[in-house]
């Protein structure tokens, strides 16, 4: 195995590798010119003013390359016919959805090509008899929930921006959302792919069927990959029966901890709710100030834990939860009045993070941790507060150990770059520590390359640079991102 | 993408290429004693009568190489050193755990070396507060399901051979089981791994983290790829709260289309149970025969549904079952009287390979179609039969679309093979036809290497190959498997 390329120098302000430049010969128009001529229908951006708007993600504090342009694929074939002309003339790409992504993986490249993928947006196929859905890269995760529930049956994975991120970009950075502690993440979800590989040929991954073990699984490698191994053209996705309606259960407590150690409680009795959040006093009177709620804002903690497994099942779910979230010193226990109230309430969950943003400039952060180590990490995290002076609001998927510890900075601190780097790096240490992951659910893409070897280790690294090598020998499919 | 070795020529007798040969310097006896000196307390074996019990595994079709050795390591050290050795002269070795395998993905090859991982057999952790377990490969699948009991918890996948088969064989083959329909197969278990890479490089992936995105998924690269890609020595597998106790309903049909189609309504009707299990009227006969259940002996085709949901759930689970069946014309539904008597019929089932044995030389194959596609699938099977003039009985894990048509012949034909090939080709092109897989759980080996373009496409396995490049460029690791 050998390293394909060394690493770009370092930004300067984050710390984190550049975006690889462009090769020389990519800036002096032939290629944009062969574009044109080669797809006259293909809808292409090249003015700044107009490209601006497809150079970020929810990554405000990264910088983007610029692109030598912005296109819009709406077909397979012009994917294809793009990555080929692409190659040809070493340009880099960069596929990206709604731009929802909060690691970097959607950020433009330096000279590189922007392929808008939303235009490629249609429902294939709901196939209610075998439980999956055959959808296009741009349809909005929403929608394919929606559809879906036409047929009685729903779509599992929910990022916090599911009202408008896409299922291409859920599936480069293999989302998760609030119902992952029962359902999975997108990777479970994920039945085939229909990928152009860097070459310009296209194959597929999987299909219908949801035991098939011929060959390598290259579904599962290309999940998460964040387009640098492929483009995704399509998916197969698996459907489940709607569950039943929610029952909904609020538990709050005098301390975080004492809410992380209620998680540990229920994980360790066996408890597997549908939803399983955590918010803490700072974020819930953020929530409740922006919403007006009603939550107890005296809290030092809340737990909302839902049940879909129906009739007495659902009950009986609660009935434990509510015990362990009691026994582990819970100020009070109340059960959501009506259904409506629990959709109320899971919105406000997650627009924790826009709410923190109304005190200062609030940056999300993503950590994973054994689902035992949730007091642990959450006690890390308040130290590593106390320690840097600064405000850090808490919400997250609990019950998956995934947590969302979130730098509020006033506005005008000039230091703030550098206090958030602080944190993060104290935060991310201690959650290896503790034998978790830097990101749990938001990818790597450019906001945690530089802890790639960190947490999975240098052989391990090198493994996925074979990898990457082998099938993207050029090196054009969105550069400097993951690796 | 380069492809890394041309194909080796096919076997004459089954029509599979055959395993690669040794290079010539691996027969001068310089590996042998390298292994004996580097490694004194390495158990090996080379007399051929005693390396003959670790030549083959359950396909006694196939035709395995002769190996120079056989190896019995008991750490991760003692591997990484056997494949140091190994790769300097260019020896080829074989991973295996019990020979369960049913592909030949355990098979010896010529001139190689087999690493019987047995001994490794550890249960490292059972790390109840996180539902997880830690073992090593040579854990026996049921050992493990014990210990998880012994903590109120329980491992999901359950090949047949689980009282025998090892975990390391399951990653390696990503083996699936009766209780896949509700609760995924081997990879879906897996959370993290140890491997040690045909460097002799040693690597973790993933750990005991739920959700983890950092990187590319290495984790379910290595499940499934048969120890092509690296010797795995250690696993983290998601341990589940123990079920309610099973509900088991029995259903009889006049053919076994009927069946099928009760099947294909069972899943469009949400039903997800725990165990979804066809047998036909030749596997029923057989079963009856050899074990002496009562079984309906008139009967075309049978299905066993069980629930665990527990409780109201569970009943109203199989009153759902039982309504699908008779709407599909069955002729008796009957519940089992108590859960003795349920686990009598599970091993039934489990051994109904074992049972259409007693009749003659007995093959079990393995296809896989989308969900509503069995009722064609079961018709296309039937057809083979009569074209073909030969018995073929059908079993299999019917509510995942997973089949098992199990070709019986008299042990004196002497055109068993000829007759067998012909009736599998037919049987692969019409699951192929229907969107299906030649392999739903068996894996790829030998016996499937053969039908990987025939299913993938060229360009995947293009991908494949080029990956199985990256990570083992001198192509040491099994090789002749999968590829």
């Amino acid at each position: 195995m050998s390293s394909p390329e060394p690493d770009a120098p370092p930004d300067a302000l984050t710390g984190h590798p550049r975006q690889a430049g462009a090769p020389p010969d990519a800036a002096d128009g032939s290629f944009l010119d062969r574009l044109s001529s080669d797809l006259p229908d293909l809808r292409v951006l090249t003015d700044p003013d107009e490209t601006e708007a497809y150079r970020h993600d929810e990554t405000p504090y990264l910088h983007p390359g610029r692109p030598l342009g912005v296109c819009f694929p709406t077909s397979t074939g012009q994917v294809q016919a793009i990555v080929r002309l692409a190659a040809d003339h070493r340009v880099p790409l960069v596929p990206r959805g709604a731009g929802s992504g909060l690691s970097g993986g959607a950020i433009a490249v330096e000279g590189g090509l922007t392929l808008v993928m939303t235009g490629m947006d249609a429902i294939l196929e709901i196939d209610a008899e075998n439980l999956c859905a055959v959808v296009q890269p741009g349809v909005i995760n929403a929608e394919l929930g929606r559809a879906a529930g036409e047929h009685g049956l729903f779509y599992a994975p929910d990022p916090a921006s599911y009202e408008w991120c896409t299922i291409g970009g859920n599936l480069a950075e293999n989302s998760g959302g609030l119902r992952c502690v029962k359902y999975g993440v997108t990777r479970d979800a994920v039945l085939g792919l229909e990928v152009v590989l860097a070459d310009g040929s296209v194959i597929r991954t999987g299909g219908k069927n949801v035991k098939d073990v011929l060959g390598y699984d290259l579904t599962h490698l290309f999940v998460g990959s964040e387009g640098t191994l492929g483009v995704i053209t399509e998916a197969t996705l698996r459907l489940l029966p709607m569950p039943s309606a929610r029952l909904t259960l609020l538990c709050f407590f005098g301390t975080v901890r004492e809410a992380g150690q209620a998680v540990a409680t229920m994980t360790r009795d066996g408890l597997v709710p549908a939803t399983l959040e955590l918010l803490d006093a700072f974020t819930i009177r953020a929530v409740d100030a922006a919403l007006h709620l009603g939550l107890d804002a005296d809290a030092g903690a809340m737990l909302m834990v839902e049940s879909d497994a129906g009739g007495t099942a659902a009950e009986a779910e609660l009935e434990l939860a509510a015990r362990a979230a009691g026994a582990c010193g819970a100020t009070s226990i109340v059960r959501s009045a009506d259904p409506a109230e629990a959709d109320w309430l899971r919105e406000a969950r997650r627009r924790a993070h826009w709410s923190l943003e109304q005190a200062g400039v609030a940056r999300m952060d993503d950590v994973g941790v054994p689902r035992r180590r949730v007091p642990e990490m959450l006690a890390a995290i308040e130290r590593v507060a106390a320690d840097q002076g600064m405000r850090i609001g808490v919400f997250g998927h609990a019950g998956d150990g995934n947590l969302h510890p979130t730098y509020v900075m006033d506005r005008d601190d000039p230091a703030a770059e550098a206090r958030i780097d602080a944190a993060r790096a104290a935060i991310y240490a201690a959650a290896l520590e503790l034998g978790g992951t830097v990101s749990g659910e938001h990818g790597t893409g450019v906001a945690k390359r530089g802890y790639l070897e960190a947490q999975r280790g240098g052989d391990a690294v090198r493994v996925m640079r074979a990898v990457k090598a082998a099938l993207d020998p050029l090196g054009i499919l969105n550069p400097g991102k993951v690796l």
